[in-house]
C-alpha cells in the first residue's frame, strides 16, 4: 500500500527504515500499521508515504534523510480539552480536603473555582503566559503537537479576553499548534450571584462579540450541568456562537444527564466531553451528527468518579471517542496525555489501540481538524518516532519517556 | 531551632534563602518546616541547618552559596521498592487482556511472569544495564536519590546473580544511591513446577550463599501469597537470611491474608510491602518490631484492585508508612514517584505531608537507613529543590516537573 505525487525529487525530508502506526482506518492492520515503511514531507505536509520497498527513485543528495532505526513513528498527539491558561494554586486545598476540610467549608473560604478565578484575574498576561508555557512544555514533550486551550477563569469581558489572547501568545510562540475555545460559560462568576441568566446574556452578547472581534477562539464551550448552567441557557449559548459561525463542544453530563450531549449534536457540535451520564438518546444523537465523545480519564480519577462513561455504547453506535487530559487546577491538575492513555485502558478497560486513537484522530475530530491525526498523504507532518518494540507500549509502560523525535509541520523540533 | 558545629568557616556548600521541608519530626511543625532557612554541607553531610537568621558568622569568600530563592528544600526522594533491572515487555500481553483474552490463555501461551522470566535470564549484563539506567534515570529526574533494586525474574543462581550485579553496577555508576534485594522467592520457576519446596531449599542454600559471597545484597525479601510461596517457606527464607545477618522484608497481605506480615516482625524484618489484607493482630506486630508499612497504589491502581490496605489502623498504632512505585512490568509499569504521591492521596487519601513523609523518611525507615530521609544535621546531603510554593504541591499536581536542583552528598548532579 502507497501513495505518491510527482514532487519526490524536491522532498524537504524522508524517513526512512520505520514502523508507521498511521491510525488511518484505509489501512486494514490494527493501528494503521504499516512496517518496514518510509514516510516523506513536502511543504509541511506528507508527500508520500509506503512501504520501503515501493519507494520511487528520490534526489538522496538532495534529500535531508532520517533513519528510524526500525523505531516506531505515530501521528503527533493531540491534547483536545485543556484548561492550560490559568493562576493560582489549589495545593492547599487539596491537603485541606484530605485533612478533612468539607467542600461547603472551603468555598465559605473563597476555595475552590472561586480562588483560581481571583488570582487568573490578578495574573498579568505574561505571568499567565508563562505559567501555561510550562505546561505546554510539559506536553510538548511526550509528543503531543496540538493542544486545545479553553478559557473560563476570567469570567468577565476583560478577563476571559485575556485568557484567549495568553493562549493565542502561546501558539505563536511555540512549536505546539494551539486551538483556542472560548468557555465564558464555565461558571457563575461571583458577582453574578443568583443572576445566571443576566451572566449567560452577557456571555452571548458582548463577551462573545468580543472574542469574535479579536478572533480569539476557534470554538465555544459550556459547563452544562446541575452545578454549572442549564440545558437552556447552553442552547443559548450555541445560538449565539452559531450566528458567528463558531462550532460548539460541551462539558456535558459529566454528574447528571442535562441532555446535553443531544444538545450539542442538535447544533452538529464537534464533541460532548466527559459524559459519564451520557444515554442512548444522546449516543444516538451524536452518532447522526458525528459528534466526538471526549472522555477524560483524569478527572475521572481524581474525582474517584464511580460512574463510567458509556464506552461500548459508544462504540456501538460508532462514535469516535478522545481522551484528552481535562488538565485543569480543580479537577484534573495532571498534565500527561501518557498517564491519560494508561488511565484510558486501565480505568475505562480500552485497548491500547483505541487509546492511541484517541488522543490522534479522534482527538483531531473533537477539534474538527481533518488535516491531522493520521499520517496519510497531504496530512499535516506531525510526526512522533518512539523507542518502542510495540505501539502497545505507549499505553502500557509510563514514566520512561520513550520520545526519540518529534516533526511539526515536518521541522524537526 | 538551629543546630550547628564549629566547622563553619570550611563548609563545601551553603544554601541560603530557602524553606526548607526538614520531614524531621522534632521540628514541630507540618512536614518539620523551617521558613527563610539555611542549610550548610561538608563532607557530605548536612553541618548546619536552621533559620537564616541564625546563620553564624562563615567564610563567605571560601563557600560556594546557592539561593534558593525562596523556594522550597526537601530530602532526596525514596523509592524504596522497585523491580527495575529486567528485559522484555508485557506490552502486548496488556493489550491482550484489554482485547478479551483471559489470564489463564495468556499464562498457557508463555505469558505473565513467565515471559519476563524467560527474556531476562535471555538478556546479557550490558542489555539489562541499559534499560534499567533509562528508568533509574527517569526517577533520578524527579528528585529521587535513593532506589531499592530487587531481583526475582532470574529464578536460578546464575540469573539472581547477574540480576544484582546490574544493580550494584547502576549504583556504582549513577549519582543515586542503589540499595539491592535478594528475591529468589519471587515466583516458581518453570522448571520447579510442583517442587517449590525444593526451590525454596536452593533459595536459602546455594543460591542465597552465592549472594552473600558476592555482597550483592543489603536485604532479602519474599513473595508470601496463595499464589506465591507459603509462610512455612517464607519463614525458611527468613531464617537463611537472619544467619547471612541480612535484614529481611516481604511482599505480604496483598491479595489474601498469609499472615506475612507478622512473620516479618517476628524477624524484626523491615518492612511488609502491600498490605492490602493485614490484619489488627498484624499491624500490632508490626508495631513492636518497628515494622514499617510500604504501600503501593500503583499496584493497587493498575490491579483495578478494590481492597484498601487498613491506612488508619497503621496510623492508629503508629506503624511508618512508606509510599513507593513497585515498578515492574507485571503489575506496576509507572516508572514515577510522584504519581505514587498523588496516587497515595487521591486513590488512599493520605494526606500531602504523609506522603512525602512515605517517599523520605518512612522509605528511608524500609530500607533500614537512619541516614536520610530527613534533612539534619548529620545526615546524608540528598537535597531536593523544587519549584513550588508549598510542598503539598508535590503530591497535588503531576506532569509539569517541578525538580529546579538535585544534589547527592552534597554534589550538584
Ligand atoms: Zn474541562
Ligand atoms: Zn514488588
Amino acid at each position: 500500500m502507497h501513495t505518491t505525487n510527482n514532487d519526490h525529487a524536491h522532498w524537504d525530508l524522508l524517513i526512512t527504515d520505520a514502523n508507521i502506526a498511521t491510525m488511518d482506518p484505509a489501512i486494514d492492520a490494527p493501528y494503521g500499521a504499516l512496517e518496514h515503511a518510509a514516510i516523506a514531507v513536502k511543504d509541511g505536509k506528507i508527500a508520500w508515504l509506503g512501504s520501503q520497498a515501493d519507494l520511487p527513485q528520490f534526489d538522496v543528495l538532495a534529500t535531508p534523510t532520517v533513519s528510524a532505526k526500525g523505531q516506531w513513528l505515530t501521528p503527533g498527539l493531540i491534547d483536545c480539552h485543556t484548561h492550560l491558561v490559568f493562576a493560582g494554586s489549589r495545593a492547599e486545598e487539596f491537603e485541606q480536603r484530605l485533612q478533612g476540610v468539607s467542600y461547603e467549608q472551603i468555598a465559605a473560604n473563597g476555595g475552590g473555582i472561586a480562588s483560581t478565578v481571583r488570582a487568573t484575574r490578578e495574573a498579568d498576561h505574561e505571568t499567565l503566559f508563562v505559567a501555561a508555557k510550562e505546561r505546554l512544555n510539559a506536553l510538548y514533550g511526550e509528543g503531543v503537537t496540538t493542544v486545545e486551550i479553553k478559557s473560563g477563569y476570567g469570567l468577565d469581558c476583560e478577563n476571559e479576553i485575556k485568557l484567549l489572547e495568553v493562549a493565542r501568545l502561546l501558539g505563536e510562540n511555540h512549536p505546539v499548534d494551539v486551538k483556542t475555545t472560548f468557555l465564558g460559560a464555565h461558571a457563575l462568576p461571583p458577582e453574578y450571584k443568583g443572576r445566571s441568566d443576566e451572566y449567560i446574556e452577557l456571555v452571548c452578547g458582548e463577551m462573545l462579540e468580543q472574542v469574535v472581534a479579536g478572533n480569539l477562539a476557534d470554538a465555544v464551550d459550556a459547563f452544562c450541568e446541575n452545578v454549572g448552567f442549564s440545558n437552556e441557557q447552553t442552547r443559548r449559548v450555541f445560538e449565539a456562537a452559531k450566528k458567528h459561525n463558531l462550532p460548539v463542544k460541551l462539558h456535558a453530563e459529566q454528574l447528571s444527564n442535562q441532555h446535553g450531549a443531544a444538545l450539542v449534536a442538535e447544533f452538529n457540535g464537534l464533541s460532548a466531553d466527559h459524559i459519564e451520564h451520557l444515554d442512548e438518546a444522546g449516543i444516538k444523537a451524536m452518532a447522526s451528527a458525528g459528534t466526538t465523545a471526549v472522555l477524560l480519564p483524569g478527572a475521572f480519577y481524581f474525582l474517584r468518579e464511580t460512574k463510567y462513561p458509556p464506552i461500548e455504547l459508544l462504540q456501538q453506535y460508532h462514535v469516535p471517542i478522545a481522551i484528552s487530559t481535562d488538565f485543569n487546577p480543580g479537577t484534573s491538575p495532571l498534565c500527561s496525555l501518557h498517564l491519560m492513555m494508561n488511565m484510558a485502558c486501565t480505568i475505562f478497560r480500552m485497548t491500547p489501540e483505541q487509546a492511541l486513537a484517541g488522543v490522534t484522530r479522534n482527538a483531531a475530530g473533537a477539534l474538527g481538524l481533518s488535516d491531522r491525526g493520521v499520517l496519510k498523504v497531504g496530512a499535516r507532518a506531525d510526526i512522533a518516532h518512539w523507542q518502542i518494540s510495540h505501539p502497545a507500549q505507549l499505553s502500557y509502560q509510563f514514566g520512561v519517556n520513550k520520545l526519540l523525535n518529534l516533526w511539526i509541520l515536518g521541522r524537526l523540533s
